[in-house]
């Protein structure tokens, strides 16, 4: 995406002119519908209804056709039939417009691609952009437009929405309505045949208005652009995406839904998370982390304190941190200078801070301003539980009074509120005024648990990339490989030419070396170091196990000799015709702890790159993670520490610490094959054996998958 | 819990006659509160005010004493300060009180253990129960009884709660109002000194007008009294559990908390879904659970349907209720005959069934039809999302029409609604009139999932407990090799000890057979078979690695004879002094699948069992599961099912089926050691080999630790 396309798609969210292809005054079409929203939305730019029966609507001329309009247009909203849609793409292509927005339905969502690859491949050769076809319109807070056929009136504020459902997207300007969430702009991307998320977020990740992005998303198109789009966005504010199709069956029916592909969820997890988004699994916690990430100061450490007036909800709350890794502060002796004064004796200074039953709002207040003051405490989780013991005090004084002089000073404070009706109601009131606070405290700690998580993203250095290139000799020599298996009509390697590749790159595999002589064969085994591994080389022995053809764990010279004279007497037998080549003498690899890593051209991210627990373990255990290629540093030691098998790697039981830079190393020469030596389109080493810190690591089992297409 | 004290405890909830010692006219006391909420809560039985100054309240004539009531007392309250309450319970054993509830707080839980105690034992051995102290009371609808100063009104149902936490519990009873679910009984059990939730819910486990049980719970005490009282009411009626404390931090404030042990959480977790309990995490899904077990028929069968106006909301329940064990049907073929007929061509018949954003009430109502009418649809998840197409149809006749037409037919329908104000009202509204309907398909998802494991849960057979006791005389000499150790002031038993045990329980070891000379060496070798480990028997040396006292992997006869004299002449270059008792020639464990197998005496659960992935794995990727003894054969496969690899076991990448048969065999014999033979608090095998089907395990390294106490 270039700077002048990022300039030009302005216009489709700031529009200084606007045509309605469709517009009409029959109030069941949806041209009737568009028209009257821009109009009562308030839009203040040039409108211009297009309709063959001319006249005017609404007080504004009609005209018969886009041709007659004699000005400049920036978007038009094309409602009409989809049979018409193509000639009216035509039509605005030869005014100039600059967007076109497709509502209408009835394309490659029902199986009409043809027809839908016509318009955009003439838009595009006209150079005009389309935002659909299937979408339900834009509304952009910036010209108070509502090019939607969303009825009602949309509130304006800071939160921005990418939708890729229409019918989900209408839904979440209701529930943002309902919530009093005051919505920047909303666009659906429907078929996305040409303007997609990556593209919108180019846009508003530097408009001012909107502070947080929040995107409904069921399948990627284009991963690479999606991820530098999202990465660039991030930086400058909260990304908050929902995608569906987590299961098995869910993406499934994601897939039959959009005809777009879902991809494997547990890449698009952890490369969202790489790019700083925050991934919520519903709706309603997608809400929650955009209203408290709007508003709210981001915390400045990692210490949260929770004060209640309920033990039991203390716990729960605790729980409830554990779970979305808000850590608690832990410093008793601290604690209790803090607090000591403000609770009860038999209250408890122990985080969770129990400030008992008895607590007055006025309690609570002093309880907040000791922990405000204390430079320690960086987030306050309160609590309140409603009871006959505490008189129904003012909760205006607990709950709002605490949260506006906590934002005053920079801190951010949190509330779950537990009781009955009256509780309830200020719960729903006080949320409508943007307070943080649940009557949950998993939806809580929820929330704070993605302010922590986007603080830590923005806090996380902006690496260098590395990109290792492998040298210009290993890449021919590389390439020529590849090709020579293409050329047989191979889309894969051989073991010894994923050998050659690996040696070629750098990556350590068990030593090996082949013989003709006892002699040699015996220098062979003193080179590579004992014990030894010896087996028959001749492309006649398949099974070379079942012909007598392998010899483990030598350990001498003297049975090197025996084992060379056993081998070829046993083959011999076995295959009398087969023509025995020697031996190939090889390292016996010592056990270490097993790990696959890999590196693959992704159907939706493009190159990623993966590692996890090896050996028999990669399918049972499902311990991987992804990352999408660039990567830096950072991203790869984050991969690596978040596989829950991470422990076996500093050390269990007394062992030592495990070669973590060698690993690394593996991981990024992959990427670097991947990347510069075309033709290669999945390399899986598993197991990766990796030894105590400074032995490196030994790549036993390669596998190399070439591209079906010589270019991608 | 005999069946005369069952009948005892009903006269907690069923009192004829209620005392109130402390009853005050002082409206800022406890004793006013508890009689005006016994009067106004519409009681029939007798109430006796007592309170020194006498006379008379609310019309009632006030006792001086509790002696002077000349009439039985089946419950007394008492709300007195802490330092009185002694002499008030001397007064109530006196009169024949059958139940004292000890409102008054200030005892264990502030760590005046003593005086509580005193109390206790002094009421045990008059034959009185005590609930309490630090109890906010009692609410039984059974006889219109409000012995508890919860203020305001509290609706009968039928949902019965036990809550540990007094707090919480009040903001429980708040949230069932909010939500209008009626209460069949509430309790608070509070410092648990006597009765307990065991107690309780023998009583609720019979009481018709409850329907389900909700628990709050911190910590239990006697963990085998409550799993078996736990078993009970779940075979009779849904028991939901939230358990805080999940959490290292959370259990740790719990237990500053309430002074309960709060025990390994996944311990709990495993415990108590083996009884058949349901454990919610949060109250909030606990009310949800609670709801729609009570109201609403199980499903007959494990076929879901998605029916939905919106894609995108349909793909997003399908991920809902995979994450919760709601299995989606899966027929393509006969989805397409039920639903072709009654969904536009551009829907989709696949699960989730699309029946497009223009569907009506009626398009509604006929897709709901069609499965209604299909007996291999079991439960129905509807879907609805406002959108300004499907113009503000009568929700009505969409959810409550259609939800009580499947009632009647024993099918059961759950609605997911997403929109605007006039959509989130009706939920509101709707589910306080009992239909399942929700703002979250996560949340509708979560209650399926419930309905779902509660009906499983049912269907499971009542198997017989598995008790295989070892014979006599192995429990004698178990007994023996015990009390050697004990003897010896050691409260572990050494690696040949534990070896003896395993060799009288029957579970297999490495063979093993220590020889004197060259001849009964080979002869041992020969015995146990080939591979051999040969290594030195010498008390005097310790470290046999360094001695050269070890020799692995010898494979035949002259290996063996060869090792013998290098074994022997190096440890005698080593350890000039060392008396040399011989070798010990032991069988080469091949390799096979590791796991973890235990059986010891819980804290909070006593005798339990446990398996898990072993060897270095265990810390790491902590894969264990739990059952509390006596299992029954179902138990123990479900508990090995649960692992995450237990397809290790089922033999992955073209390996045979493992020995489960073996498996189960030696867990059986943990737990009837553990149960049979005293002394042994604690044995863990780690790792235990397991080899193919028919091959058997190896129990490599064995742990027994002994109990502190002679005694249990």
């Amino acid at each position: 995406m270039t700077k002048s396309d990022n300039g030009h798609i302005r216009y489709l969210f700031e529009p200084r002119s606007i045509a309605i292809v469709g517009a009409s005054s029959d109030k069941s079409k949806i041209g009737y519908a568009v028209l009257k929203n821009i109009q009562s939305g308030g839009y203040k730019g040039k409108i211009y209804p297009v309709n063959p029966s001319g006249g005017d609507m609404a007080g504004i001329p009609v005209f018969r056709s886009i041709l007659d309009i004699g000005e400049e247009i920036d978007v038009a909203c094309i409602t009409i039939p989809a049979k018409h849609v193509f000639g009216a793409i035509s039509q605005c292509a030869d005014r100039g417009v600059k967007h076109c927005i497709i509502i209408t339905s009835g394309f490659s969502e029902v199986g009409n691609f043809e027809e839908e690859k016509r318009i955009v491949d003439y838009a595009r050769s006209r150079g005009m952009r389309i935002l659909g076809p299937n979408v339900f319109g834009v509304y952009s807070s910036q010209v108070s437009l509502n090019a939607t056929f969303v009825s009602g009136n949309i509130p304006s504020g800071n939160l921005a929405m990418i939708t890729q459902s229409g019918a989900l997207g209408l839904t979440l300007v209701g529930q943002a309505s309902v919530e009093n969430i005051g919505l920047s702009a909303i666009v659906s991307v429907g078929n996305k045949s040409d303007i997609d998320e990556s593209d919108l977020l180019t846009y508003l990740c530097d408009h001012e208005t909107t502070h947080v992005i929040l995107m409904y998303i069921e399948g990627v198109r284009d991963g690479e652009k999606f991820i530098q789009a999202v990465r660039n966005a991030a930086r400058k504010k909260p990304v908050v995406v929902i995608k569906s199709g987590r299961s098995e069956k869910g993406a499934r029916a994601a897939a039959s839904h959009t005809g777009s592909l879902a991809g494997s969820d547990k890449v698009f997890d952890d490369v969202i998370r790489q790019c700083g988004a925050l991934r919520a699994e519903s709706t309603k916690e997608a809400f929650n982390w955009a209203m408290i990430l709007a508003g709210n100061p981001l915390p400045k450490g990692g210490n949260t304190v929770i004060i209640t007036n309920g033990g039991g909800a203390g716990v729960m709350a605790a729980d409830a941190c554990e779970k979305y890794g808000v850590s608690l502060y832990d410093d008793p002796q601290n604690l209790k200078s803090i607090f000591s004064s403000v609770i009860p004796a038999f209250g408890s200074t122990k985080n969770p801070i129990d400030i008992t039953g008895q607590a007055t709002a006025v309690d609570y207040t002093k309880a907040f301003d000791a922990a405000l003051a204390e430079d320690n405490i960086h987030t306050v989780f309160g609590i309140y539980c409603e009871s006959a013991l505490s008189p129904s005090v003012d909760l205006g004084n607990i709950i709002e009074k605490n949260f506006l002089k906590y934002k005053s000073r920079g801190k951010l404070i949190v509330f779950s509120l537990f009781g009955g009706q009256q509780t309830a109601d200020y719960v729903v009131s006080a949320k409508k005024r943007g307070i943080p606070v649940s009557d949950d405290v998993y939806e809580t700690a929820s929330s704070l648990g993605a302010m922590y998580r986007y603080k830590e993203y923005l806090d996380s250095p902006v690496d260098e990339v590395i990109d290792a290139a492998p040298d210009v000799p290993s890449i021919t020599a590389i390439a020529a490989v590849v090709s020579t298996a293409r050329n047989k009509g191979r889309f894969f390697l051989l073991a010894h030419e994923a050998q050659k590749i690996m040696n070629l790159a750098g990556i350590p595999i068990p030593r090996s070396i082949q013989a003709q002589t006892i002699k040699s064969t015996v220098e062979a085994a003193n080179t590579i170091g004992y014990p030894v591994v010896m087996k028959v080389v001749s492309k006649d022995i398949i099974h070379k196990s079942d012909a007598g053809g392998i010899a483990l764990n030598l350990e001498n010279d003297g049975e090197v000799v025996n084992a060379y004279g056993a081998i070829l007497r046993s083959c011999k037998t076995y295959a009398p015709q087969a023509l025995i080549d020697g031996v190939d003498i090889s390292e016996m690899v010592k056990p270490g702890t097993e790990l696959i890593v890999g590196a693959r051209i992704d159907q939706t991210f493009g190159p990623t790159i993966m590692i996890g627990l090896g050996g028999i373990y990669v399918e049972v255990m499902k311990d991987v993670s992804f990352r999408s290629l660039p990567v830096n540093a950072k991203d790869i030691i984050g991969m690596i520490k978040e596989l829950h098998s991470y422990p076996l790697l500093l050390g269990v039981r007394g062992e030592k610490m495990k070669d973590v830079a060698a690993i690394v190393n593996v991981i990024i020469i992959l990427g670097a094959i991947l990347r510069h030596c075309e033709g290669i389109s999945d390399i899986e080493i598993n197991p990766l054996v990796v030894y105590e810190q400074g032995e490196g690591v030994r790549a036993v089992d390669i596998r190399i998958i070439l591209e079906k297409n010589e270019k991608r």
